[in-house]
């Protein structure tokens, strides 16, 4: 069984990443999202297992001690992290695990993990990013905040292996489906067995 | 200006590989072929400088000896050959250039050439190569000798970047296209000189 590989997605605040994640998830077969887990409260309407795995502080830093996070930050004082078992039980399938995080989580990823893809989206113009945060309903306090972190962030470009524009969505969602369906084609995802041919396999596997 | 890059194109005799190439040189953007150099006499027909560089011996001798030669290999007693100035020059102008070359060629352009993307182009089966050299009108003895290079050139496909089957040419074209395409999104080929827009460019420049 040829394994998955975990697709890092992440991009300032604006950059439209979350919808562009969500028609990936539609539009690419066998590329998933997987539950992450969080010590914020639920909002009403939230099930446990399905938006969140939500988690005390003690659980949540529990879990950290053991190593069952592959990557995790604190956000506005809340912990949220991905569990390390829920993405290896589906590159064991031959899933693409997507995971949209931020450069940090990208940074702890890659330090645990050898089979990830990087992608990092950038916003067409610095106007743009101030008008998709105006757009949300972002307030000027959260958009001076958001820009801030936007800064840092952006410089962090040269770390990720891909750069895709989100100028216009249905052209930035090409591109990054072409990225996540090219890296299956790598000689590190084939194997002779996939071939129903026996001649072929035994020439290849010798 | 962002240089483009060599995508070298490899398959067993009869895997399809030159209709492929030409598929890809007439739908891909800023994809281009050069002109190789060979010592063999040209054909009735056959233009110097368009279909290749018609060299004698001395002549391609003295280029194999100067390094302007990013690989050669000696077929039915003739030179051929691939001139390094006029990849450099396509290159340096940000087009990616196609060889198809055979696996000796490609391990002669790794040794000499950092920036290289290889493709590995399999047939589905080993009844569909015999078949497929056939309808090409190949002899008994050519198929023979031809599945010889095949079996020793198949072991090779663990030293390739990507591996496409080509079963479905229209499905073979599409990957092959994904990988060329996909490849001009890697943080070495995005600069912030590529956006218009200035803020974002020296923040992401600093």
């Amino acid at each position: 069984m040829i394994k998955g590989e975990i697709i890092v997605l992440s991009a300032p605040a604006g950059g439209g990443k979350t919808t562009l994640a969500n028609l990936l998830l539609k539009e690419v077969p066998k590329l998933v999202k997987i539950t992450t887990c969080t010590t914020r409260k639920p909002r009403p309407g939230e099930i446990n297992g399905i938006d969140y795995f939500f988690l005390s502080k003690e659980e949540f830093e529990q879990k950290i001690k053991e190593g069952a996070c592959l990557e995790y930050a604190i956000i506005h004082g809340n912990y949220y992290g991905t569990p390390k078992e829920e993405v290896l039980k589906e590159i064991n399938k031959g899933n693409d695990v997507l995971l949209v995080i931020d450069v940090q989580g990208m940074r702890q990823i890659k330090r645990n993990f050898k089979d990830v893809v990087t992608i990092f989206l950038i916003p067409p113009s610095f106007e743009e990013l101030i008008n998709r945060m105006r757009k949300r309903g972002d307030t000027d306090e959260e958009i001076r905040k958001r820009l801030e972190t936007a800064k840092k962030e952006l410089k962090a470009w040269r770390e990720y292996d891909y750069i895709v524009i989100n100028d216009i969505i249905e052209k930035a969602k090409e591109d990054l489906k072409r990225i996540i369906l090219a890296n299956r084609l790598k000689t590190k995802r084939f194997s002779p067995e996939l071939l129903g041919d026996k001649i072929l396999k035994e020439l290849m596997e010798n």
